[in-house]
C-alpha cells in the first residue's frame, strides 16, 4: 500500500533505529550494574547535560518547566577499572558501510586525545549490521587526523576495531576486549 | 522593623546561602577550566540527573516541557589527574559549629568507598565559616563508620582535613593539597 510521502516507511524507520539506540545503551547500562554487582569496576553513564530555562517549586521540589539539551563535551561512560580512568562514547549505525563521524562533537574528540594523553583508558564502541565493535581512542584519532574522509569505513573497523560478544551476564562484555587491548602482560 | 512570620530574615538567609552555595561550585568550575588550560589535570562537574516526563519537538530541536531532578548516586566532579581516577563532592553549610551529613546520601557514600576500593581518589570539598576543607574520603567514611553523630563537627575538620587556599588562578588550588595527600614522596 502506498502512502503519501513514504509515511509509512520513515515512522517504520525510525522507529527502528530508535529501538537500535536503546539497545546498545540498555545493553551497556546493564553490563555496567553487572560488572558493579561482582565488584569489577565501577562504571556509570552520565547523565545529559541540560540548559535550565524555567524552574519552580511543585509540592515542595524543583520541577523543571523548560529545559534543552546540551551539546556533550565529554564522552558517554566513565569510571574506573583497575585502578586505571576509564572513559567512552557507544553510538550506532544504520548505515552497512560507514560510521559518519559528525556524530562525534569535535569537543569530544579533543576530550578523548585529553584522555588518552593524562594516561586514561579512551575508546569507542560502534554498533554496525548488528556487530559490536570496540576502537580504541589511538586508532580512532590516528584515523581522523590522518583521512579527509568524513565517515569511519567498516573496512576500518574490520582491520582495526576489536568485536565484543554479546553474551548473558554481563550481556555485553566489554570489559574483557579492555583486557586484551590494555591490560595483556 | 517586623515582618509577620520573621518573612524578612527567611528571605535574607535564603539568598545568603544560595549565593554562597554558587560561589564554592563557581570557584571550582573556574579552577577546573583552569587545570584544563595549562594541561594539569581532566576534571568536569557531571551534570545534573533529570527525569524527564515530557519532552517535544520545537523548531526541529528537542525541548523538555516537564522533569524533575534525580538523586545523584555517584559524586559532584570526576576526572583524571596524573593519570589517577579522581572523583569528589563540594558542600557549603551555614551552620558554624558542624556540618549536617544528611546532605550526602548513603547512594553516594557506599560509591565513594567504592571509587576508593578501586584505587581512585575520593574526598569532599567543605566550606563552612568561610573556610574551604578538604577532608580524604577515608577519614569521612572512618567517621562516620565509627560515629553515631549525624553531623560532621568542625573539631574534626580542624584536626583531619586539609585548608585550600583561595587565590586569582586558579581561584581554589586544591590540586596543591591532592598533590600534598595522595602524590607526596
Amino acid at each position: 500500500m502506498n502512502y503519501p510521502n513514504n509515511l509509512k516507511r520513515d515512522y517504520k524507520k525510525n522507529i527502528s533505529h530508535r529501538n537500535r539506540g536503546m539497545d546498545l545503551e540498555c545493553s551497556i547500562n546493564k553490563s555496567n550494574e553487572y560488572y558493579l554487582s561482582i565488584n569489577r569496576a565501577v562504571i556509570y553513564k552520565k547523565p545529559t547535560p541540560i540548559g535550565l530555562v524555567d524552574v519552580k517549586y511543585c509540592d515542595n521540589k524543583k520541577q523543571i518547566n523548560k529545559a534543552y539539551f546540551k551539546c556533550p563535551s565529554t564522552l558517554d561512560y566513565n569510571g574506573i577499572y583497575k585502578g586505571k580512568y576509564i572513559e567512552f562514547e557507544a553510538k550506532e549505525t544504520i548505515s552497512k558501510t560507514s560510521f559518519p563521524l559528525s556524530n562525534i562533537h569535535p569537543h569530544q574528540l579533543k576530550h578523548l586525545k585529553l584522555i588518552i594523553e593524562h594516561g586514561g583508558i579512551g575508546f569507542l564502541i560502534l554498533k554496525m549490521n548488528n556487530i559490536i565493535y570496540l576502537i580504541k581512542g589511538e586508532d580512532l584519532i590516528n584515523f581522523i587526523d590522518n583521512n579527509k574522509r568524513k565517515s569511519l569505513p567498516l573496512k576500518l573497523l574490520e582491520e582495526k576495531a576489536y568485536v565484543i560478544k554479546e553474551r548473558i551476564n554481563p550481556s555485553l562484555d566489554y570489559l574483557s576486549i579492555v583486557d586484551k587491548i590494555y591490560f595483556k602482560e
